[in-house]
């Protein structure tokens, strides 16, 4: 049971990322919906400004699919904060039934596995998926506050200041527009191999990604270069080398086709964030702003995305245990337009 | 949408719960499967204590139900620690794909409501819910460590120690054995009403409850009458009293049919702990040893089962913010067993 993939049946039908100032900065800077330089985002505190964000990215997925907040079955909701608060104050402005998640950085896939199950399978018509990270915020709670000015390990990633959202339905065959269509979903196991240093979150979440993949491709009898594109969410340069390493090792080299959202954000020589980007957001902001439209345009047909998160706490770690993590994958295709189709996508 | 229920067919194979002393001393205290009086369950830390509190219960559940690990689906699981590190630790020896939740003290009820959804509508065969909560690793998280010796105002509940396991399968007609069934569920909304206090959870829990319950009474065209019991997961005295205030003034008075797992757990006068019992555990742990039992034998032949959650964290009460709260429901009933069944029930 812990090797079958689950078929789905979910449209991506919206989708909506907001961003601090370095990402702006970074390669995909112009190709985000919102974007506060100064990062606040309004707020008193950046853990408002971080609630503020999940707001705004959800209240603006809702505006690009022209869907009602009525419409919506279900939100998926979660980020790194203690308690979460980043979704439970930020989505409080919506009457929507609200499921909780804490997946760390893995949330985005597994709000979007949630959401594609319950809409693929019947439960709900529409679900949403938000998820946030805020640099300010996870600094203060997971190490140092800013003002301490500490030094990173060359390995450390850097916490990406980001939301998205994502509204997810059942698929319509013989549709009028191309469409992104989530076809499978793999959950992740709880692994944990030892790492316990929090300067190197990408060794510890290598493993994870290595093993959803690794079950993922021997139940699907699938290999890497069936996918455009096979994109974790954070591992950065360390963790992202290791799990090409991992996956050579086993008879599946992954290639060019391979790839991280947190190298993908950030300018790695010109900005230096070490490790690279990492955070519930990074993926989340990745997959709205790059990914997505590649695959509705068509340049990417098919891909694989996973998101990957290290669930340890700072009270954890200083109690001696080391870092589980866990990776959920989906497989995202892109479907085109029918030329008479009738199948309206609202 | 958002007043719509969930048709479910659901049905609980089997559960397991694990308290600490208090809740053995307690009126159910010969009712639970396992206890550790000094609550250490031989772990070197509280949180330590409260993850292996979780691999044991899970375990239970597993040797209860005669059920292999390899059998199961998928894991939905969270607790009250900071990034959820009670589950993720707990849960880490098993082999199963892992959906981490947060829910705060609604966490058994999400869990439930969301591995009913997995098997009624086939997703997976068979799912597990896990979810605990301890009173020492609570305490030192959103109050004072327990040394400190704080002075607690009467309305503040006491955390149970105690966690809750359960393994959920698609219900099968004309089953040998009568069973406990999930018939309909009701996922909550996010609720604030502006009660920041925190020695006072109850108070912010309530409305919470009572917006899930008139959506639900709503929705179907129940009625409280049409229900044995209608439990609450931790409202305590306070809470509760509100709940039954707020149903009564629209029309839904609930009179004896309505309880809470908080007053029930703990000797209100003998053992005083104020405000009643709370946390991620006390729903989980009633509903095993008591509830679940119950419907069973026929005793109570259809409840309605609201776990009920405080999502706010000690960050975001020192930044001014209010409690938001969010109550799932459940309506959960006997199935009689049928003479000339085949259904098999694993």
């Amino acid at each position: 049971m812990a090797s079958s993939w689950i078929p789905l049946c979910a449209e991506i039908r919206a989708s909506a990322s907001a961003v601090g100032k370095k990402e702006m900065e970074g390669p995909l800077g112009d190709r985000f919906d919102l974007c506060d330089p100064d990062g606040r985002f309004g707020a008193a505190t950046w853990e408002q400004a971080e609630s503020e964000m999940q707001r705004m990215v959800f209240q603006t997925a809702l505006a690009k699919g022209e869907i009602k907040e009525e419409d919506v079955g279900a939100l998926f909701a979660g980020d790194l904060l203690n308690q979460c608060v980043g979704s439970a104050y930020g989505l409080l402005d919506f009457d929507i039934p609200y499921f909780g998640l804490y997946g760390a950085c893995s949330t985005c896939a597994e709000g979007l596995l949630l959401a594609s199950c319950m809409v693929s399978y019947g439960v709900f018509d529409l679900c949403g998926a938000v998820t946030s990270s805020h640099y300010c915020s996870a600094e203060r709670q997971y190490r140092t506050p800013l003002e301490y000015g500490s030094q990173r390990p060359p390995t450390a990633q850097w916490t990406v200041t980001g939301a998205g959202a994502f509204l997810v339905g059942r698929a319509t065959e013989g549709a009028k527009r191309p469409a992104a269509v989530i076809r499978r979903g793999m959950p992740g196991r709880v692994i944990e191999k030892g790492i316990s240093d929090v300067g190197n979150m990408g060794a510890a979440m290598a493993p994870a990604a290595a093993d959803t993949l690794l079950r993922f491709f021997k139940a699907t009898g699938e290999r890497p270069e069936n996918y455009d594109r096979i994109v974790t969410g954070d591992l950065g340069y360390e963790g992202g080398t290791l799990l090409c390493d991992l996956m050579r090792a086993q008879g599946y080299p992954m290639g060019d086709r391979y790839a991280d959202c947190g190298g993908m954000i950030y300018h790695r020589k010109k900005q230096d964030v070490h490790g690279g980007g990492s955070g519930c957001g990074c993926s989340a902001v990745v997959l709205s702003a790059y990914l997505l439209p590649a695959l509705l345009s068509g340049e990417l047909s098919r891909i694989l995305f996973l998101s990957t998160g290290a669930m340890m706490s700072p009270d954890s770690i200083k109690q001696g245990e080391s870092i589980p993590a866990v990776a959920h994958l989906l497989q995202i295709e892109h479907a085109p337009a029918q030329q008479n189709g009738e199948g309206a996508r609202v």
